[in-house]
């Protein structure tokens, strides 16, 4: 067995990578979620330890302190970060790992483990992401604007990822994600073992 | 639109890779099977056009001088070869091509066409593979034991392939293999005209 293969997807607000990845990790076996460690209030509907670990600035600073987190970013006062352990754990274990971070933090993950393969989730148009934008109702028409904007120059660096998967259909991203997920397993890279262990038994078969 | 992606399927006889290939290009859109041109006299239940092109030697010699083939061999007195033109216009079309050659054949493709993907089908074991080739029942002991050896030279280079496909369940081994086409269809490089398809109404958006 080979090690596990970090994903990094990101995308938009709007473009619909929260329900494919929800979507990916009920299908999708030997592959876990990286759970974020944050320090904002939880809010209601929320439950510790399912998308977030909820703890205090003091525990989070000691933590970065530490060097646990992979990347970490600040937000109105609030930290965000992605925790090493887990993540090599899960690799070690032999399975595989998906992060969810924003463009920024995927750079930074890029640059400390370059062999980390990463996801873009495109919405189809503009016009479809306002839509589902403004289709939540519960934000009003500026923020929806300035989501919009950082939407755009998410997009522009869509080139820095390894692959671009559209959210034009649920289904077929979904079924486009898990084609990834899937094919890097099926790399020589992870696969090499099953030469050995074919061949294993040149020597002592029976001819 | 981008252009096809060109992807070479190799593996030892009786590793199922015809059936597997059979299942893949009923199952998958916009994939074409590269028919190969041969000079040997058709067998029964053979078809012109399904799986061979069949030529005549002189033809083929004649082809051959005028560069048309991407890869050939010669065996038994006979010639295989890989034609260039009908590669070369699915591509074009944006559609994928299926080349089912041997691990020579792929390394000759690999050296006249670095971007090409090349995946490797892979017996669970020497003891099914064995099982496999003696249940077609038409062939002496000898020429299994011989197709064996072949069959141990090829997975020893199993590792110059992209991808390592096994096929211990028909359904999983042609699974994995629809993944692979459908991830490097999700490429950044396949994808990058729709970060521009996006971001053209970026100017004249209704803000």
């Amino acid at each position: 067995m080979s090690k596990g293969q970090l994903f990094i997807v990101s995308g938009p607000s709007g473009s619909g990578k929260d329900t494919i990845l929800k979507e990916v990790l009920a299908r999708c076996p030997r592959l876990e979620f990286s759970i974020s460690t944050i320090t904002r209030a939880m809010r209601k509907g929320e439950v510790e330890g399912e998308k977030y670990h909820f703890i205090t600035k003091d525990k989070f600073l000691r933590l970065l302190e530490q060097g646990e987190f992979l990347e970490y970013n600040e937000y109105m006062g609030n930290f965000y970060g992605t925790p090493k352990t887990p993540v090599k754990k899960c690799l070690e274990s032999g399975n595989d790992m998906i992060l969810e971070v924003d463009v920024n933090g995927a750079e930074k993950v890029r640059s400390q483990l370059p062999d980390v393969v990463s996801i873009f989730i495109m919405p189809p148009s503009l016009e479809v992401l306002k839509k589902r934008l403004s289709g939540r109702g519960t934000e009003t028409q500026e923020a929806i604007l300035g989501r919009l904007k950082t939407a755009i120059s998410e997009i522009k660096r869509a080139s820095e990822f390894d692959y671009i998967v559209v959210n034009d259909n649920l289904e077929c991203a979904v079924d486009n994600l898990i084609s990834i997920i899937k094919s890097e397993r099926s790399k020589r890279e992870r696969m090499y073992y099953i030469i050995d262990e074919v061949l294993k038994d040149v020597g002592s078969f029976n001819w």
